[in-house]
């Protein structure tokens, strides 16, 4: 099964686990990779998250998240930077080395002063991300998520923070599900080259819904998955790939069963390998 | 109530309302313009609704839509060619010049593809398009409607078919919906100088949802709209504002109610005219 060492679940996609069982069902289903999320981690705890994922031999490939800088007052703002610090500490603690940043709504109508607000967050966290040896990953999110989660809508933007922060420190990671569409995307996906620091694989399903929760399984949607491996590939990228799915019915699937579509999909439509006995 | 002279209902907003209620509601309430569906004009009939539009004294600011050009087999394609020349004619017949294009989805999983389709179909459809006095409007839609509508995702995209086809007919129409949260936008207003066909208001509330329904009154979400509409105009645009919205809570009230509203909302959110008695 050498065509799953780059495989990583990200815990999102099987949310009724905890930090143990997720491990643990990795383990079980020879996924080498985790990507946690610091809810889960809190819930079961730092110290013995870190050493559940040594004792089941995983790597942690990142820990989602950081972010959510911009805020009405300056206290806030100060205390946004604070927990950044604290995930930053976090993912160390639990060996990875990337903490992915979702970068935070503008609190009122003005964008251009949020993209602002992030870009000055992420410079003054980089010093402190450096000593610890964590890389910050600027995730784009789709634009459905202006309003709520994110003023970073494109690949564009995060590589524009990246290159005028310009810390080895800080790239990007690029979700499939965000950056689809783009008309620029392969161009940025170029650009991006030697700061990519993750990338996520799930689908984009026809038919509408709620963004937050209408991801599908890899092959269930719209993107061209294999495409765009290899165009991360192209610029450089050879870290693992995470499967991150917020979706209400995968959640209520035994994790067990999750776990093996994901391995299935992943090595047909995000590898390009037909596994034996035909596709799933 | 001079404040009111470039405000036009687009159809959608009064979705229960066949042509001649939404017609008579905006003669009443003093609102000068109207936009007008092609399913709600075969409803009532093509002559009927251009009879009832020019008895009740309005203008009508565009007709929704044409497009929709992708498809699987060149037939199929050119069956909706033949539908947009339609679409052409039954605009002239209502006494539009605007005809809005929704450009479509990609058939299968090729985005460049079907882009490329896209701006095939309206080249081919421009020379129709003149010969019967008809601008075509490509309305870049939000890119949460990408899979499912058109892949012309930005006002850039917009932009640069409006570039490469170079007919006087063709322009872009801007629904704030749509490209407010586009790092771009302003950049892309300023370039779209010359060809700005429609400008549509409306707005993006917070708390997700499926961006179909989703859509706001305007000043019940983030989009900068007096911004916005100061913008298109420094591009030139002096034509009519439409008001298009999508949202089952907003279909359930009253027609003549929900007029007010957007009457109210659009001085004080679009023109930045406080009414008297305060804000609505």
């Amino acid at each position: 099964m050498t065509g799953l060492s780059r495989l990583s679940l990200n815990q999102a996609t099987t949310k009724r686990w905890g930090v143990r069982e997720a491990a643990e069902g990795c383990a079980r289903a020879g996924i080498p990779w985790i990507g946690l999320w610091r809810d889960k981690v809190a819930e079961t705890g730092l110290e013995e998250s870190a050493s559940i994922v040594r004792e089941t031999g995983l790597k942690v490939s990142s820990l989602c998240r950081g972010g959510m800088f911009p805020a009405t007052t300056k206290r806030e703002r100060l205390d946004r930077l604070d927990d950044n610090r604290r995930a930053v500490d976090e993912a160390a603690t639990l060996g990875t080395d990337v903490l992915v940043l979702v970068c935070g709504a503008a609190p009122g109508r003005d964008l251009r002063a949020a993209r602002d607000e992030v870009e000055e967050a992420i410079e003054t966290l980089a010093p402190y991300a450096d000593e610890a040896g964590i890389n910050l990953g600027i995730e784009p999110l789709h634009p459905a998520f202006a309003a709520d989660r994110s003023v970073v809508c494109t690949l564009g933007e995060a590589n524009g923070i990246v290159r005028r922060v310009g810390s080895p420190r800080v790239g990007v990671v690029i979700d499939a599900y965000h950056v689809w569409w783009d008309a620029d995307l392969y161009t940025e996906i170029g650009r991006a080259s030697g700061s990519i620091l993750g990338f996520h694989v799930d689908d984009w399903p026809r038919g509408g819904g709620d963004p937050l929760l209408s991801r599908g399984m890899m092959g269930d949607g719209v993107i061209g998955l294999r495409r765009m491996r290899e165009a991360v590939e192209d610029a450089g990228y050879e870290g693992p790939v995470e499967v991150e799915i917020f979706n209400e019915a995968i959640w209520a699937k035994p994790g067990e069963e999750v776990l093996e579509t994901m391995k299935r999909r992943y090595l047909e439509h995000v590898l390009g390998e037909v596994p034996a006995g035909g596709s799933a």
